[in-house]
């Protein structure tokens, strides 16, 4: 059962607790509000002393390395998604801490999968405490329903480097699974069976953890080059047979839409940021890997291609798609936070122009500024937006938790933000008066495109003059939400509980918003 | 004046202070017996909040951002000694800081070089308090004469790292000259006018210190790629019109010597290593970049071509000698820590294989192991030699402070270490009873070569064992001290007052010795 939880109105009119878990938590101040004191975390000093001499650091399993790094009761344990549905590692962790009989860990994994369904029996039986990272499928449904133990919390890929490094999160053991290593603990993803581009999630744990352990499939003599994480954050090296299923490691999702809508919506994205002057000779954009994002993406090559103009950078997840767009010289370069398939995979390791990025470069809001700022526009996706531009990305129209923030938060810092979003899902409207969950302030979102017309922030006034006598089918978005609720009437609001099952933060480490528990 | 220290010994037998400029120091405790605890230095935790939002870190000149930084009295300002003795920033730098009153500054180069004398004056008025870093020639002189007002700190260049991360010395402003960067503040030394290879003895610096000014004199658009330094760590940037001589920043050394005597020291140094199995396929080897050095490399090239062998990896300073094996597939890898000619700089950009390291990796002895141990056979110089083996890099037998450590003590920990020295150096014996400066710990020390013959430390029987019947003119190094004072007479020792004018530092943070005012 959750503790009780004493309730406060955060900036955004949402009621949010001043502990979680036992800990204080600051609510949500407002866009740049919250200025945060206080040091980094810092991390205890070693010495080559207690390392071995030959830099060797290969111990004969992951059990021996987790037993060598102390595993203990109540620690935190951090694991990388970069092997998304065909991680093996998470699971076998899990399992070895049941073995050893430890409880009450903390699993703090970048983000966890389908595959992470095997963990929900360790959930039940208290060797798992809570989740800190975002759940797709089945552990989405388990926190939803109020099964486990103690809270969920769910970050950014910027809020998790940002709670890391400024010590929020105090991970204990990281366990880094690469496709490819060296005894010694260097590590990148870019050659093996399990390639999977880069490790860029895994910086922030391979800089702050206390103990760190490289698992490969690949171990290869020193020097592994290059070293996206470096050995010399690294307690031990282990060799397995296998760290992922190589088919799901490598999406099947990159394949450009074929629904009509969703190349509508795609079409009218990429016509908009042409009207507007965003697409212009030395600009700049981020657009997803699912199908409408990467519709956008084609249709802003053909109208690169026709005005001879070219990108200075785009930002991944690279696809095939981007990396043509790469080769063809239509962008100078990817500026790449996961790869998504074997060509962003190959033009990463062969391309100096597609340069692997991380939470710290991209997306650290507790930094001197990120990359995420200076991208010219993004294209997002959304489960909801509300009258007010806020937009939700964790929780469906039913209340249930099944995705994360992934840089989702992190990318509404692009100078123009836009959401194509179908203006109803399975007869539910997209566009409602109240976002369930509150991932996404409206102040930042700029522009929703759906297939019934665009609506413009009223902040962004000059978008607004642009795309006068442009002939776009430009609307309000309580047009557009009144349009959707004639055809599939007002949605109803999903039925939750007063308990909270998991907290929203914001980039800079505030609670946002929280998820209720839904009743079934 | 110097304060009034109290000395004790430490563990190599040499009076040191337990205090250095009021700041509590530990005595050396012998070669990893000194294991640190507490935390790594933290920094303030900074907002993108308070970055601008476009990422433009630009100001107008070097003189605003040292203003913007609140540069004042008291403050330790870091440079880096990538353009050597070609760099004009660190004395722009005090130029400003004289203009602007500010007293009593901490300089903490990487390095300094001969170009650096136009400081003197500053250090005469009070702008500058002390140096801690290499000093070479006029500075040199200047703080063995006794003229610094405090006590100059000598460290290697992983025990510069070690010193920061571990927050023994706290940079308040770090100033990164760079041949090429964006107005975020992403740079490297790759390409421009003053390309200087990378930039990684600024590594450092930009991680820790409170504030950092990227100075460079070509700006890019963004991205300055790749980002040796991360824009996410930069205050401000500012385009001059010069950041360096080109011409003096990369070195006129990068010769083979011509001298008999240096290359029958190449020669018997190489043949050892041949003798011994230290050259075998897979080996790693370093050697430095004077004229002993780049020879011994030319007949290891020589050998492994005979042989049909390759090594996994050499360590640089890169040249192009180094850069011709790489690309003739003679070694795998070069891992490179500064670039001395333009070959350097051309394969560091365009070969994947020729890779950029940074003290961290290197040689930082507070990690969880470094690159040096893991080399197979380093080749270094010294000043001075003594019978134990014991060695001495800073000072000259006339007790003048005029070298840096560099990399040489962090070098010491590879398998074997070789010191190619002559006998004598202007009639002055190079092998002594005792060094005057302690650098590095005989038992360290493995083989001192010289024209006369080559003296194994009795530590080493393994390789006493593999010389066996080789032919090879093995000595004792009290062998080799008397033949030299046979010829030369004994040395006579430098004529030092008591006052202390620098202390030297171990890998670990330790006192290891002291140097002593010169008395003229």
């Amino acid at each position: 059962m959750k503790e009780h939880m004493k309730l406060v109105k955060n900036a955004a009119g949402r009621m949010v607790p001043e502990k979680i878990n036992g800990e204080p938590a600051i609510p949500y101040k407002g866009v740049g509000k919250y200025i945060p004191e206080g040091k980094k975390h810092a991390v205890t000093i070693k010495s080559c002393a207690n390392f071995p001499d030959d830099g060797n650091k290969q111990v004969e399993s992951l059990k021996q390395a987790l037993i060598n790094c102390g595993l203990k009761d109540g620690m935190t344990i951090s694991t990388h998604h970069h092997f998304r549905n065909g991680d093996l590692i998470a699971n076998i962790v899990f399992d070895i801490a049941h073995e050893l009989g430890v409880k009450n860990l903390r699993w703090f994994p970048s983000a966890s999968f389908p595959c992470h369904e095997h963990l929900i029996k360790y959930l039940e039986d208290g060797t798992i405490s809570h989740i800190e990272g975002s759940m797709n499928g089945a552990l989405g449904r388990f926190c939803s329903h109020g099964k486990m133990s103690k809270t969920a919390i769910l970050r950014s890929h910027g809020g998790r480097y940002q709670a890391v490094q400024d010590g929020e999160v105090k991970i204990d053991i990281s366990i880094i699974g690469a496709a490819c290593a060296d005894p010694f603990g260097n590590a990148n993803g870019l050659y093996g069976q399990s390639a999977s581009g880069l490790l860029g999630f895994a910086l922030a744990d391979s800089e702050y953890a206390e103990k760190v352990i490289v698992v490969t499939d690949k171990m290869v003599e020193f020097p592994c080059v290059p070293w996206q994480i470096q050995g010399n954050y690294v307690d031990y090296t282990v060799l397995m047979d296998k760290v992922g299923i190589p088919e799901k490691i490598i999406s099947g999702t990159t394949k450009i839409t074929k629904s009509p809508d969703r190349l509508l919506l795609a079409e009218l994205t990429a016509k908009f940021c042409d009207v507007t002057g965003i697409i212009h000779d030395g600009f700049s954009f981020q657009s997803g890997a699912g199908g409408t994002s990467l519709a956008v993406g084609e249709y802003f090559k053909s109208i690169m291609k026709e005005r001879g103009i070219k990108a200075r950078f785009a930002r991944g997840g690279s696809n095939k798609y981007l990396v043509s767009m790469l080769e063809e010289g239509l962008v100078d370069y990817i500026l790449d936070g996961q790869t998504f398939d074997l060509d962003g995979v190959r033009s990463m390791a062969d391309n100096p122009g597609h340069v692997w990025t991380s939470p710290f470069t991209s997306y650290n809001y507790h930094g001197k500024g990120n990359f995420a700022q200076l991208v010219d526009v993004v294209i997002l996706g959304a489960t909801e937006v509300d009258v007010n531009f806020n937009a939700n990305v964790v929780t469906h129209s039913d209340g249930l938790l099944l995705h994360g923030i992934g840089g989702w938060q992190n990318c509404l810092f692009s100078k123009t933000v836009i959401l194509p979003v179908p203006l109803f899902r399975d007869r539910i409207p997209i566009i409602t008066d109240e976002v369930t969950t509150l991932c996404g302030p409206g102040e930042l979102i700029d522009v929703i495109v759906t297939e019934r017309g665009i609506a413009i922030n009223p902040l962004r006034t000059d978008l607004i003059e642009k795309v006068k006598d442009s002939g776009l089918p430009i609307k309000t978005i309580s047009e557009l939400k009144n349009e959707a609720e004639e055809i599939c009437g007002k949605p109803v609001k999903p039925k939750t509980g007063d308990d909270i099952v998991a907290a929203i933060k914001w980039v800079d480490g505030t609670i946002i918003d929280v998820v209720r528990k839904v009743v079934e």
